[in-house]
């Protein structure tokens, strides 16, 4: 029975898929109803044969079917916290890219590319607790492999290799991430993302590597339509001379710090409750350190500590201070300082960090409706809202696999990029692969690090709810080709490739002898700005007929309007095309981004 | 011992990439000879530490170490069979990717992203023998998973789920995926690679879609600098008509068609001893597909395969040879029929073709430069050249799996890109789905579709040796901003971030008060186009000094030339100085790529 409802759940997958895919299509009302309908069918399936599993008081899976039902169904869809991106996702998902890398090499970055699998020593120790999360391959009689978990850990392997040397010292990576987490697809948590990271390396003056990373995340999202972001900063020095300041003993220092962490998620009390009973820590330094950790702010909180005596005497503390200082004058020259917040109650969770740490968030999170999106891997059901915490409970996925459901209409999209600098990762390397442990972070072959990883499926499920409501193109064809009467298909082949020979993105209806209306129709799904149309006359005497034709979006739907006077469309000559077309309005609007 | 072995080999392979960094960002001599004379101790050591293993007679791992070395050594590697892409090649690869995509869309492609692993049998039953190939994941209580092996079979899932009514009928995917297989690094032949695929589905005009796909190649080809290509095509219909005709048993039709697949590695007569000695093929039927299979040409091939009278008379034959008259027109059409050669000795590996398949070659094979890359997994050292067969051994690798080392030297690169039509892979997907196995491939469900794959490793093992000998520049930062005396630091930043705020790809030196020569240094090491230097009288009076650069390959070294004039540099006010870059002939010839 379990296999049943399986089946009728990646149904439902399937159709929801293509419901969506219609949708984004423009295909006509009665084929999207048609979709719906068989959507609300199934899931009416589905709510008996889940009623039935309850009644029967069973899980066991394999043991009953459905009658009728045949064996051998396999279950088409992607694994669990993966889904695919159709071509009008992928269209504003290359868009963001696009910005992203642009932005790294504006400042000096080169790409680097490491394999998507690592031998798992290099991944062994590198994450704490969330090791657990790490993908492992199979042993097919070889080496030991894990997908990679983040791009932080290869490119500190790939620059110890490197022996230091290296002249590179801005290095970005772009690609796919595996962590076997809880997915909640909707809000752009998955269990295989995509993240761009950059990062500097090198030994360099004070806090300038650090201001340039901070520099670089700004213009990126100011250039991407995420709305209004903060970033939050903080410095693991001042942290930890606050915790040596307020009295937590040494070996508590980072379990406190990881209860600090949470206050995002938690309130004070909360994390107080955590640390006084939970880590045994005495109730008057928790209270000292909720007095700390509570200050967010600018340059005045900066001074505000500096006269705090007991702080500035910690030398830990006040070698934090102080980079704090350097940095917000180099923020100040990067124009940046008001999209700071210097916020104390920051500790994220990684324990390589040994400097800043910041994290970016914007105030919007995914609207509902991103919800439905397509080829959604994970099949829960959202809990009514509850305030506060996160609602999760445990359930048996169809692969017996114990997960936690988790609320997705709780889990906001969060940090949508987050980094710090770590200046002992190289040199663990270094000194693991000489065989000598203890090697401090300082020695010969170590190498700060400065890093910053964007979440590009985060800004995804930002920036695609606005695409979809602007209507914007999901194509970048711009011509194409049709002819009347006969067909001419030959004759249009040739002029297909004449325009593409000229760089010109051009397409044609794969018919022998298509009707006029239908050729239309196919280049208008494409929302083609150019309908070129070919005829026995226009050939013989050298010229085409050009229509031009663009979108808008009027009251939420998209209509076509064709450009003034131009309803009839234009005689143009075949040895002037290239040029006329690049020449036209459209065709320079196309360009400088406004279509 | 054996690990000592490993960590000398792990040693050598660091070094390696070390010393080849190194060459190619133009770093000084003195640095580079130092880096070779470590090398050539490391292969000293390793060639004693193996003389020694051999005279112990004995490989047993972990028994003895190398005195006074650690045990906890970790090996600083990539995963055998992969490798990283550093700053210079990516530059190239992105150049080569760019040229793909652009070309893809020129065509009418829409962009597909699939995930890294699908669940099992998703790629079940897909590869025949080659499945042992597949990677798989580890069981960690959920799913069984695997990467994906090519891009074909999750595109075919994904129309599947789509259900037939996805009107994006062109989709184009970039991406790794990944074989088990036996690597030669040196010719692009990857456990992990990347390739690049594009596909036509639905139900069109016969041969249009067909004719589409050849034309992209061409075009793709010719734009990238892969030298002379050929496009050898073949149809599965003709083939099979062939074995018909020859009286080839129905059941051997298969098996002999992979005999004739090899006919490209090995001389007729291998071939056809295996068809007679191993799979029993009655030799004077072997004869008759012998004379048949020697045919290569054009048209006037296809014109004396119409005349026999036999083959015409057979059904598969005919449908085949009326389709290829077909695609002949078409590729007229498109001005491409003198890359073509139809070739009846082509079958392909991959049982799912059911119409045409194709393949690119190039003459050109990876140049002996290319063999010493960085970050080879494999250490394997070539044997010497024998003739025609490929020479392999058995060997166990540090990690005790057994692999075959293979002679580099006798290896091509094979071809660059390959495909065919297959008719009925989807409908297998969407009749399994409905757990219907006898489901044929035309009915409900069934997607014709047509592909291509582009192997871009080894579309880069052939661009990349002229890439270097050409001396292209490896990165895009067009302006160093430096300053002399006092440093200037925030000036400098200032600068910075005004010309990245109008997209000019900008870098500087991240110290305090770095001196001009070394400023110098940097910008040059980048072959930065524009040195701009900032001083106190320059800001008073809102003007910059701007030097213009280039480089130039001369006696096969990279050297410097100044703009001619431009020796002492040029006074260039700071309000105008976007304008004045953006208007220079350098700026202009990097837009245009001749620099």
């Amino acid at each position: 029975m379990a296999s049943s409802l399986d089946s009728l759940e990646g149904e439902i997958e399937t159709q929801n898929a293509l419901f969506n895919e219609l949708r984004l299509s423009g295909s006509d009302p009665a084929g999207l109803e048609e979709v719906k309908k068989k959507l609300g069918e199934l899931k009416k399936s589905l709510g008996q044969a889940k009623a039935k599993v309850a009644a029967d008081g069973s899980t066991a899976s394999g043991s009953k079917e459905v009658p009728g039902k045949k064996k051998e169904r396999i279950l088409l869809k992607t694994a669990k916290g993966t889904r695919d991106y159709g071509p009008a996702e992928m269209f504003c998902r290359e868009y963001v890219e696009r910005i992203v890398k642009d932005c790294f090499s504006t400042y000096g970055g080169s790409c680097l590319d490491t394999p998507v699998f690592e031998r798992k020593e290099i991944l062994a120790g590198k994450y704490g607790e969330d090791a657990k999360l790490i993908f492992d391959l199979m042993d097919q009689g070889g080496e030991q492999l894990s997908l990679r978990y983040d791009h932080t850990v290869p490119l500190a392997r790939y620059l110890a290799m490197m022996g230091g040397t290296n002249t590179q010292s801005k290095l970005w990576q772009v690609g796919k991430v595996y962590r076997r987490d809880n997915p909640v697809m909707s809000k752009g948590r998955m269990r295989e993302f995509s993240q761009a990271d950059f990062d500097i390396s090198g030994t360099w003056d004070p806090m300038i590597p650090d201001a340039e990373i901070i520099s670089l995340i700004c213009t990126i999202l100011s250039k991407i339509d995420v709305g209004e972001f903060t970033i939050k900063i903080n410095h693991r020095k001042i942290l930890d001379g606050i915790f040596e300041v307020c009295g937590v003993p040494a070996d508590k220092i980072r379990t406190i710090s990881s209860a600090v962490d949470k206050l995002d998620k938690l309130p004070w009390a909360d994390v107080k409750t955590e640390m006084t009973e939970e880590k045994g820590l005495d109730p008057s330094v928790a209270d000292k350190i909720g007095e700390y950790v509570k200050h967010k702010g600018g340059p005045e909180l900066l001074a505000k500590l500096l006269a705090d005596e007991a702080l500035s005497a910690n030398s830990s503390a006040k070698q934090g201070l102080d980079d704090m200082g350097l940095l917000f004058t180099y923020l100040s020259a990067y124009n940046v300082i008001d999209k700071i917040s210097f916020d104390m109650s920051l500790a994220r969770g990684l324990d390589y960090y040994t400097g800043i740490i910041y994290e970016a968030i914007v105030d919007a999170s995914a609207p509902p409706g991103f919800k439905a999106n397509p080829s959604v891997g994970s099949s829960s059901t959202p809990s009514p809202a509850l305030p506060k915490k996160k609602v999760t409970k445990k359930l048996k996925n169809e692969d017996g696999e114990e997960e936690e459901e988790v609320d997705e209409s709780q889990v906001g999209v969060g940090s949508i990029a987050a980094g710090g600098r770590y200046d002992g990762l190289v040199g663990m390397f270094s000194a693991a692969a000489a065989g000598d442990s203890k090697k401090s972070a300082t020695s010969k072959g170590s190498i700060p690090c400065i890093g910053i990883s964007i979440g590009l499926d985060r800004i995804f499920a930002l920036v695609w709810p606005k695409w979809v409501e602007k209507g914007k193109r999901s194509k970048e064809t711009m011509v194409y080709v049709m002819a009347a009467g006969d067909g001419l298909l030959v004759e249009r082949m040739k002029l297909v490739k004449e325009l593409r020979d000229a760089n010109i993105k051009v397409d044609f209806l794969a018919k022998k002898k298509p009707k006029l209306p239908v050729q239309f129709a196919a280049g208008e799904r494409d929302e083609v700005p150019f309908a070129i149309i070919l005829g026995e006359n226009e050939i013989k005497e050298g010229y085409v007929m050009v229509k031009q034709q663009k979108w808008e979006m009027i009251d939420g739907k998209k209509v076509k309007v064709l450009a003034e006077g131009d309803e009839k469309g234009e005689k143009v000559g075949r040895e002037r095309l290239v040029e006329w077309l690049r020449a036209t309005q459209i065709w320079k609007d196309w360009e400088d981004g406004k279509l």
